[in-house]
C-alpha cells in the first residue's frame, strides 16, 4: 500500500560528518520537514493563528532506526504514515529509502498545543476541521 | 544512585525556534555530545585509529521523549547511564533536566565498526580493552 | 541581466529563532548549497576523485549581509554568478530575494584543494577541464 | 594587548564534514556564541525585556575567513573584540586559534533592535546603560 504522503531529500554537504556518513541528526530534520510539508499538503502549517492565538505542534517524542548509510548527495525517498491519532496527539511513521534499499525507519508523536513566548505551550483537543484532514490519510 | 557520567549544556540562541523553545534536535546533538564526552573521561574517542584501521560508533537508533519546555539560555544538566553493553553495540541512557524538572530523557545505541570512506561500517566485537572500560561504569 | 544559475529554498521550521526569524546561520547553508547543485548543474561535484585521489573545494571566506527579515515557510530565490576565477580559487556571488525584496547578497571563496583525512587540504590549479565550465558561466 | 573577552569551543563530531574537517558554519555559530557569552559577561543578554517591549540584536552582516584546517575534538580559543560602536549597531571582531596557530578571523554586525512576531525588527539607539558597558570593552 503506497504512502499517504512522501517526499524527497538529497544529503547536502553540512549533512555529512568525518565518518563519510549523513550525520544521524540529519534525519530527524528531515522528519520534521516532512511533517510541515505533510501539514501545508492538507492546507495546514505547523504554526497556525486563530481567534485563541496560536496553535503549534510540539513533539513529545522522536525516534530513529538507521539501518544502512547514506551518504553526500545520495537522494532519499521520505514516506510518511498515519500511525495514530488521538485527541489532542498524531503520530507518524517514517519510512526512507534509495531505491528498494531502506536505510532508515522513524516515529515522531506532536501535540497540538496552544503556544505563547511566556507560557508553557498548553495542550488542547485538535481542532475538528484539522482532525478531519488528519484522519482522512488514513484512507488514502 | 548517581549517575555515572553527567556533564551541562546552554540553550545556545541558535539551538531555538519560532516557538521560542529550544528546538527538538538540540536533545540529540547534546546525547551525542555526551556520549562523546563520556568516551573521552575513559581515555577513548569515537574516532580511533588501531593497526587494522579507523574504528568508530555508528548510531543503529536514537530516541527522545520531550517532558518539559526549554528556552534560550536555560543550563540543562546531562546524564548519562550505561544501558546495555552488547558484544559489538552500547546503548546508553539519556536524562535532562533544569534543577528539580526532568525535561527529557533518551536513549541512544551505537555500533562498534570499522569505517572506511567507501565501504559500509562494519560491525565488530567491541575490543576487550575498550569494553572493560565501558563495563566499568555500572559499577560507578 | 539573469543570473547564470538560480535555485530556491523555504525556509524551515528547524531554521527559525525564538526572534521568529530565519536564523543567519541559514544563509551560509543556502551559499553552499547553492555552490553545489551549481557545480552539479556543470557535471562537477564538490567532491571528486581523479587518479592522484580526492578534490574538494575547502572555502577560505564567506559573508553575508542581512537586509531585510526572513520567516518560517517563506520561498526564498537564490541567484548565483561567477565573482571571480583565479587559478586555484573561485568567487561566488549570491543574490537571496523574495519576490521584488532582495533579503541578504552574500560571496564565498572556494579554493581547489587535494584532500585527505590526515593531511591538511593542498591548494591546486583548477583543473583545465573543470575552469572552462566555470568560465562559462560568466558567458550565460 | 589581550582581548578584551575570550572563551573556548570544542569541535563536536557533528560539526566535522565529509571532508574531515570541521564545517564552516561551525564558526559563525560560534561567533554567535562568543558575542552572546560577552553580552552576558556584561550583565546583558541578547534578547532582553524592558518596559517597551522585547530587545534583541539581529546581525546586518557576518563574515569570515578561514586560515587553516581544524578538525574534530580540536580546542579552539576564542577572542572577540569591539571593532566599532555606532548609535544602533556594534561590530565586533573575532580571531579563532589554536595554541599558536591562527585558524580563523571573524567580524559580525548586529543591531539593536524593537522585535516582534509580527513586525520586522525595528533599529533603535543603542540604551545608555547597554552602550557604556559594550563602550568599556575597549578600555579593557
Amino acid at each position: 500500500m503506497p504512502a499517504p504522503f512522501s517526499t524527497q531529500r538529497m544529503v547536502e554537504f553540512g549533512d555529512t560528518d568525518a565518518a563519510g556518513l549523513a550525520h544521524f541528526s540529519t534525519f530527524f530534520a528531515w522528519m520534521e520537514q516532512a511533517e510541515h510539508e505533510l501539514l501545508r499538503s492538507l492546507g495546514l502549517s505547523v504554526m497556525m493563528c486563530d481567534d485563541d492565538g496560536r496553535l503549534s505542534w510540539p513533539r513529545v517524542n522522536a525516534a530513529c532506526d538507521f539501518h544502512s548509510p547514506v551518504r553526500f548527495e545520495d537522494r532519499v525517498d521520505v514516506e510518511v504514515r498515519l500511525d495514530r491519532l488521538g485527541t489532542s496527539s498524531v503520530t507518524y511513521a517514517f519510512r526512507f529509502s534509495i531505491g528498494d534499499r531502506e536505510v532508515a525507519t522513524g516515529t515522531m508523536t506532536s501535540v497540538c498545543c496552544r503556544i505563547s513566548m511566556t507560557e508553557p505551550p498548553q495542550a488542547v483537543a485538535i481542532p475538528d476541521q484539522i482532525a478531519v484532514k488528519l484522519a482522512a490519510l488514513r484512507e488514502k
